[in-house]
């Protein structure tokens, strides 16, 4: 402990760690200290990059507020999100997908009723969205609650907007009987991170562009079943290939078709995976 | 990009990175991504840790301010701090050794004439610092420029304490024409790092405590000589075997000498490393 070295200060941090009560707190500090030691040791860091990552990893914590997660947009962008969801992707074949969270969730969001309008003023063309909830085995999950949110026709969530007075384009819903959902909204477009902050920097800096393939962010839950967090993407988007957090799959992407009156419509059906400890 | 799963979206990352115009940069985003992902990979990080994650960041971010770095102090416990400064260590022997910054060096320190009082009224026992700045050949570095720093008898930094008007136990000092300095303050005790955070949890959560032995902060410059970040730790003291961000270094512990009237007295002589571009 007096004469630590690159070589040896490894194992003599996690052996610090050795009497955390929590197995899985235990597992995880040494995990991240082997590799956090490992990437330093890799690129042989400086003591100047070493504060340069202080300073950035500081001005992610100062511009993330309520309305503005940082650390999600960072996470995102390094594939770390997309991973972790991949990770914990063990459902059966045939069911919904899931995909990043994303920054731009909030969890007072107005309740509406089948049929409304969860657009509240937000700019952008109409759109009817329309589908089913059901489960593995075919049976429709009645009264399941949908979270929807999307951005505006700017490319903006509520939330990136100062000053309104109410949430626009977000909304929860409950499906009908036969596990049957139908809403208004607007149409879902491509729209860049936001990249006026540390992020947006870092993909500067790496010659990454910012922009997510148009979609729709669902939340799904209902008791009996596991909670889906996924989107569906609208086909055609030419960053469908290229989508600044890793999140497109093939099977979430749906067609937004255009309708005589130049409205849009949008069919999209969800599975959910029954809970392994439901009866 | 459309199917990435939890195999090969690491690769689909990196690639990302391809048109990196800094080679460095993107030698450091392409082994970050790879190891970020290994760590997720290994412990098979869950969505909900994954949230703990972010959280407990935003907590390291949003209690950051000018006069106290959580993200450094996270960084030291964690073994980083140190590491990189081992790694760039790589001076001939006979050069006095470096450790880590820590959170609380600050750049507008009041300056003082040799033999003056840097307390500048902080609590504890009088001590006087003395001893010589030179280079590896022997030579005096007349005039080296010495910022010092330490906590207080209750264990706290002047920027630790709110509404003080002007910096307590800090300074820097020039040495003189034969590279003597010395300088009178307080006696340095161990004292915890700020321990009411979220390190200050994580701490607790693992068991860890939070103590460092009593030690000096010193940061030495001079022109020709690769600047010096140290610490001169106290013997004696109990944690020297055990401090709570890995500083300590056999070569930096020095006796603390009781006199007769009470006052301590400690001596210490730095090594500074020529520059290699010096001429």
């Amino acid at each position: 402990m007096r004469n630590l070295t690159q070589d040896n200060i490894t194992q003599a941090v996690i052996a610090r760690f050795a009497a955390t009560p929590d197995a899985r707190l235990k597992e995880i500090m040494t995990s991240l200290v082997q590799h956090l030691h490992a990437f330093a040791r890799e690129v042989k860091l400086t003591e100047d990059e070493w504060m340069q990552g202080i300073r950035f990893l500081t001005r992610v914590g100062h511009i993330t507020t309520p309305q503005r997660q940082e650390f999600i947009l960072l996470s995102d962008t390094l594939g770390l999100s997309m991973l972790t969801v991949a990770m914990n992707q063990d459902k059966p074949a045939g069911c919904t997908e899931a995909t990043v969270f994303g920054p731009f969730y909030v969890e007072d969001a107005p309740t509406y009723d089948l049929g409304e309008d969860v657009a509240n003023g937000a700019a952008g063309i109409p759109c009817q969205v329309r589908g089913t909830v059901r489960g593995l085995g075919g049976e429709p999950v009645a009264g399941a609650e949908i979270h929807v949110w999307q951005a505006d026709a700017q490319g903006k969530y509520d939330v990136q907007r100062e000053g309104l007075a109410q949430h626009q384009a977000r909304g929860v819903l409950h499906a009908d009987g036969k596990g049957r959902y139908h809403f208004r909204s607007i149409l879902a477009e491509a729209y860049p991170i936001p990249d006026d902050g540390p992020v947006g920097d870092l993909l500067e800096a790496t010659k990454r562009h910012p922009w997510r393939p148009a979609h729709l962010h669902f939340m799904i839950q209902a008791p009996g079943y596991e909670t889906l967090i996924t989107h569906v993407f609208r086909n055609g988007d030419p960053y469908l290939d290229s989508d600044a957090v890793f999140g497109v799959r093939q099977s979430l992407i749906a067609d937004w078709v255009r309708q005589p009156d130049g409205t849009y419509l949008v069919e999209y059906d969800f599975v959910l995976n029954p809970r392994k400890d439901a009866a």
